[in-house]
This record gives structure tokens, C-alpha cells and sequence, in this order.
């Protein structure tokens, strides 16, 4: 591993990926070495980084992470590669199928695996606090209370869900409420309330790019690692690679 | 009327009933001249207040103002006798019948009446401010949160329902969501959502002794008002009689 | 007046300047007829809007309203420029001097005028709620809570101290706290305090566009309005020119 | 130790003595065995509680904690008997003077110690949250508001202090704010802000009750233990003693 972590992003021209190349540009705790896109790219180099197809991706240069926020069906060669070049990959590319969750198990043996629903690092800590909560507040009733904007479908939402489920693998019995205005980001509420007393414990994104820049921080502290599954809480703080 | 109202408590050994007397003690606006309680009571005199039974009702002394947290059954009784004798009437008495509601509206015309599911005062200016900003807000989003103790069993709550149709009443379309936890005494938010931006009005009950000081409150400046319907909210600040 | 307001962006090449002329391309409500910046541009037409610098003001063509957010030194000629065609003034530039301010107050009498100093419309829908409910809860008590980025110098908030001075107008006594912490857009809590009971009225700005869009709401409201000083407060709701 | 711990209450006549002996009735977890106040009580025995005036104390029965929430002036004698018997002591008693505080110290070497300023168990929960936040989020601003009725002169209250150590322990820079309102029993926030998201930790006490049944739910638990010093947060969850 280079110094500076180098990282290929895979699904470069969707949203995330756009976002994950601006924001990797203000950075020094990584290099972006490679971007790939579902077609190969009318230019080549964008920025400085070479862009690729991905029916190119066998060309890419020595990467030490892989981000990958893309659709099911490039997944596949993704993990390959990074299997081949002994490199890690993150994750959060919604929709995988039961095989493809396995290979992403078994590729834990031999490579550093992360794979997320939600990249914001405040929810990762909410998830700890909430665990944490709920194993020393038997008995005190928890609630979850999520926001977001008001073309998301589904409800509660994938974090509200994860969130409850920490609680609930103490113990607690969640029960979930959801809100659907304006342009909220998103904010998730985990109350704990007994007698005369409430804990409230509250996440709020307010900028999208916290996403983008969560799996940045993760990857950056990816390189180098032992394999294995990790999860986003195992790599927050100032812990370097 | 003599200078400080004279009050009449119907419905005094319930629990709205002893908190209105406790009360009431240590008030320099208004005297409890009377309590009535369902049965004749043991005890004919109190802390110095002289206790009836439903019965005895047409001996009370003169009283300028009737605050009614009872059952409906001693309902047509007590109406009567404060159209007999001049009074205003202060009820929180519910399941009443269409019967009983007519004759409160046809009482207006002769004594003044007020009647009012929740007596907080401050549920009362936020059912105003969520009226105001439901106007002005057109198009925004609306969303009702309201939060009580594990023993209730309706959902939304009468109150959360009341601050809905005064948003409804000037365009906006509420969603309401419920918590029930712990002993919380009645939480309410109102949330009005647009692109970047948000309004939260919120009241937070903490002792439910608000809503027997609240009918006090309103009890004291009906006195010698005109004969009409009246709301909490035409009676709050510093106006007297 | 054309059937869409004609404005006139006067700091076209500021922040908020810039924020105008962006969003005012996707609004149905206004047309941008002019754009002023200080020194003459290099481009005279942009997005299909014609660009002046400050010394060719006199050669805009006819508008409607002018949407001024500038600094002090270009303030009288525009002032002059829009009493001159008749059109109404909307200006959020700070720092005017006593002589500009009664200039703005005597223009009143010619032209529609509108000062403020935050153009956000849940912040003026706010004001209004924090004056109707100090008015009814005399004796509560009152604090405000601003919390803003950690670039922010100023405390409390200059809308904080609006704010305050529209509970106090009411009899209220505001008590101030400030947070300065991350990226915060910018966020304001008024409470209202008693016994067993609290009204916490919020707004949270989540995006620095509102700014803008606030600043073109009221301006296409003031088209065609009689002379005077207008508030934001005044021209809220669905109500057209 | 017999099944149910065997507890003396050491300023039985203050507020939370009265507390403690009301709220131990209703509880199957332990026995109020003994009351001890200041003066030689008239009564011998309230409600099967024996009385014991502080000059009687050695006359007490046998007990397995002592819950001391009383003066400065009567500890030393206190502790010398929880030494002599070899039963745990509980203490909120505030004042102590250097020579009590070593004394406590010593204590530990030989019987279960407890002292703490705030005995609600949420607080204690809070505390550890934020601790682990303040750990895992280097760099994030650290904001903490806390909020008491208007009779409490301190500011920032003891607890918002001893929650802004949790997080300077861990690097943070808590900054405080302080709002005197109402009758406002108690609420804490502690708030971690970065780029585009924000933490936001918040513990809201509504009756203070709960500090008398945090006391009683430690010693319950502190029965029988080792000889150390304990912390509430030992003293969490189900775990019996």
C-alpha cells in the first residue's frame, strides 16, 4: 500500500459516485486512481483521473480500495478484481441477491469487506448509542421517530429499521413512526422513556455529500486492513489504516 | 357579581374535581363557593367550602360561575339551574349527548358557556398559532406528533385531532403520528415543512394540574361576560371580567 | 405591470445575487428583465438576462421591481432609479447609513419599499407567532435559542434580537442563548414557559436558497401594490399583487 | 444479606428522605428496615418503619446499605457504623468537606461505596453515551444546554458539568448554555455537530421522583457487592446484586 490510500470508484457517473469524485478532491487522506462508469467514457481523463468502462475494468491501475455505489449486475466482476488484486472493497450497491451476499461473505477471507446501507458516520455511532441504551434501560419504552423527504417510498425507512434493530437485540421492543416532508435529508429519533424520565437520542443530516464523505473516511481506513467483514463503527475515529 | 367570582365546582370528588379545589386555595381571583359531588357528602364542610350531593343541588348559595367535570347524567341539572340563576357555565364534561349539546348552544343566548376538551392554556394558543401559520403557509407540509403515557388508549388524541382541523381549516392536509410512553402527560408537535426550511410549534405538558388551572383561569374572566359561546382563547391574557 | 412581474437583480455577481438569477429561471411567478453588478460585465447576456454594470443603471430596461442585494456605496442611484420609473424596491444589502434608511422611509410615499434583514419566510411567519402568543402568555417565561454556523461572529443572531424584540413588544422578556457549532444553516427556538406546561416555536433553515426564493416571493407580491413600507409578514399566503 | 436487601434511610425527615420511604413502599426489590433524621422523632414507628433520632443511630437494626441523603454534619458517624456492620453506603449528601471526601475513599477499601450528585438513572445512561460519542467523533463541535426552573441559582447545573467532563475526557470542547424557565424539573442536551450532520443527546427529567428511585434502585443493587468504589452506571440494567 502506497502512502496515501488509492481508490478506484466504481459507478463514477451515477450520483454517489459524482459525489464521491468532487469530495475526494478536497481530501489528503486518500487518491483517487480510477473511476469506472457503466459505458466506457467519452474522455479519458477527467480531472486528472482516468476514467474506464466497465468492460474495461481488468485495465484499471494498482488500486488499494474499491468503492463501489453501483447496480447489481457489475457487482460480480467488482469483487473479482478486487480479490485478484488483494484489494478492499466498500460497499453500498442496494439490491445484491443471495448469491451474491455470500460471495461478499466468503471474499471476507481473503480480502477487507464493508458493505452499508447508510454511509453517514453519525448513524454508525447512533447505532452503538442505541445499543448501548438499550441493554442498561430494560423495561423503558423505545420509540423511533424518521423524517425524510417526501419522495421516499418506502417507510420506516432501511436506517430507522437497522437503528431498531440494534434495540431490539438488547431487548427492546421498537416501535417506529415516520414522517414524510419537504426536502428533509433525514433524521431519525430513538426515544427511551420510563417513569418521570426520557432519553432522546437524535441524528440529523442536513447535506447528502455526509454519505459520499462517510465512505471516503471508511475507505481511507480500509487499506491495509486484515480481511474480514467490518462494519462502519469499527473504523470511525482517528484510528489510521 | 361580587368582586371575586364565586364558584360552584360540580363534579368535586373526581379527580379534575379535588385537583380544582386544591387549587383553587391558593388563588386570589376567584372563591369556591360550593361543591357538589354525586352523593350527599359525610363531611358538610371542607376547608371551609360547603360540599352538596347531585340531589341537593337547588340549595347551593349564589354562585356566578359553574366549572362542570362530571358525567353526563348530572349534566341537564346543573345547565338548568345556571340559566336560573344567571351563571356561567365551564365544562369539560364529555359524552355528552346531541341533546345536550343543542341545549348548551341554546343556553348562549341567556348565560355565557364554554366548553373545551383540553383546558391547558397553552394548547389553547397553539391551536391559534397553528391556525396562523397554516394560513400563511400554503402549500407547505403539516405533520402532528403527539406523545402520551402508555395508558391511553385513543390514537391521535383528541387534542392532536382539534390542532389537525384548525391547520385543515385553512388548507393544509395534516398526517398525525402517536407515541405512547412511559407516563408522558401530553406532548404535541406541529410541523410545517417546505424546501429548506421548517417550523416546529410545540407544547409540552408536564403536570396535569395545568388543566384544572387552566379552567379556573377561564372560569374567573366568564364571570359577568355577555351571554355567548366562548373559547379558551378568547379568555387568556391578562383581560379580566 | 406586464402580467409577470419585470424584476431587476441589483448585486448580481454576490452570493445571493447569483442565487436569484438561479432560481429565478425555474419560478413561473417573475420574469428577470436586468441584472446589475459592479463593474460592466464581459458578458452582456447571460441565460438570455442582460447584464449592466453600476454606471449604466439608467440604461435598464423597464422593471417592475428591483431586488436589491448590494452594498451601501450602490444604493442611491438604485433608490433614485426605482422612484424615477415607479417601480418597488426590495433590499436585503446591511450597513446603510441614517441618511439611506430615512431615504428609504421618504421613497415609502412614491414606491413600494420592503427592508429586511433575513428573507427567509418561515423566519416572518415566526415573528408573527412569537408577538400573538407573548401577547396571550403574559408572565411566561421567554428564551431564545440561535444556533449558526461556526463561521458566524455575531451573537445572538441579528434575527434572534428580531425575534426578541417582537416577544418584548408583547410585554415578554427574552433571555438569549447562541450556539455556534458545524454548518448550521441557521435555527431559532422561542419558548414560552410556566408552570407544568411550555410552547416551543421553531424554524430550521436547512438550505441557503430560501434566502433568494423569500426575496423572490415578496417581490413578485409587491408588484403593482401601493406605496408604503411593507413587511415579508404583509405579503405571505397565496394573496397575488 | 437476606433475600430482600435490608435498607437504612439516613435523612428520613428531608425531601428525599420523605421521597425514598414513600416510593420504597411500592417496591419488592428491598426493605426500608430503619429511618433515621436529625432529631429524636415523636413518632417511634410510621407506616412499620422504626424511627431513630441521629443520636440513636447506633441503635439501629441490622441493615445491608444505608441511603444517606442528608448534611455535611451527620456523615462521619454514618459511615463509622456502615464500616462497623459492614454494610454498603449510598450517599447524596452534598458539602462534604476534604477530610469526609478521603474518608470516603478509605471506605471503599472495606464496604460497597456510592456517592453521585444526580441519581437518575438516565443521567448515568447519558453520561456513558456521551462519553463514547465524544470518543469516536474527533473534531466534532460539543454543545451542552441545559434548562431548570427559575429557583435553580447555579449555571451550568452540576450535571451539565459533569456530562461536558464525559467529553472533554475524550478530547471534545463542550461549550454551555444555560436557560432558567418555569418550573423546568431537569433536561440536559449534549450535541455533536459536524459538515452536513449533527448528534443531538438529550435526557428530560419530569418528576424528581426519579432521583429517589434512581437511589434506591443502586442500593438494591450495591448489597452484598465487593468492597470498591461504584458508579451508577455499575449499577445499571438487570443485574441483580
Amino acid at each position: 500500500m502506497s502512502t496515501r490510500p488509492r481508490i478506484l470508484v466504481h459507478g463514477a457517473s451515477g450520483r454517489m459516485g459524482q459525489a464521491l469524485l468532487r469530495l475526494a478532491a478536497g481530501r489528503e487522506d486518500l487518491d483517487i486512481v480510477a473511476a469506472v462508469s457503466g459505458r466506457p467514457p467519452k474522455q479519458r481523463v477527467i480531472d486528472g483521473v482516468p476514467y474506464f468502462g466497465a468492460s474495461e475494468l481488468g485495465g484499471a491501475p494498482t488500486f488499494d480500495v474499491a468503492i463501489d455505489f453501483s447496480l447489481p449486475g457489475g457487482f460480480d466482476p467488482l469483487l473479482a478484481l478486487c480479490i485478484k488484486r488483494g484489494a478492499a472493497l466498500v460497499s453500498g450497491t442496494t439490491g445484491l441477491d443471495d448469491a451474491q451476499r455470500a460471495a461478499l461473505d466468503a471474499a471476507a477471507a481473503t480480502i477487507p469487506v464493508l458493505w452499508a446501507s447508510n454511509f453517514s458516520l453519525g448513524v454508525a455511532v447512533l447505532e452503538d448509542l442505541v445499543a448501548r441504551a438499550a441493554a442498561v434501560l430494560p423495561g423503558w419504552d423505545c420509540d423511533i421517530v424518521e423524517s425524510h423527504h417526501t419522495r421516499k417510498l418506502d417507510a420506516p425507512s432501511g436506517t430507522a429499521l437497522t437503528l431498531g434493530e440494534a434495540a431490539a437485540g438488547q431487548g427492546a421492543t421498537p416501535h417506529y413512526a415516520s414522517i414524510r416532508a419537504g426536502d428533509i435529508v433525514g433524521e431519525h429519533l430513538v426515544q427511551f422513556t420510563s417513569v418521570g424520565e426520557r432519553i432522546e437520542l437524535v441524528h440529523r443530516a442536513t447535506n447528502r455529500d455526509i454519505f459520499a464523505s462517510g465512505a471516503l473516511h471508511v475507505a481511507a481506513r480500509l487499506a491495509g486492513r486484515a480481511p474480514r467483514r467490518y462494519a462502519i463503527a469499527d473504523l470511525l475515529g482517528d484510528a489510521a489504516a
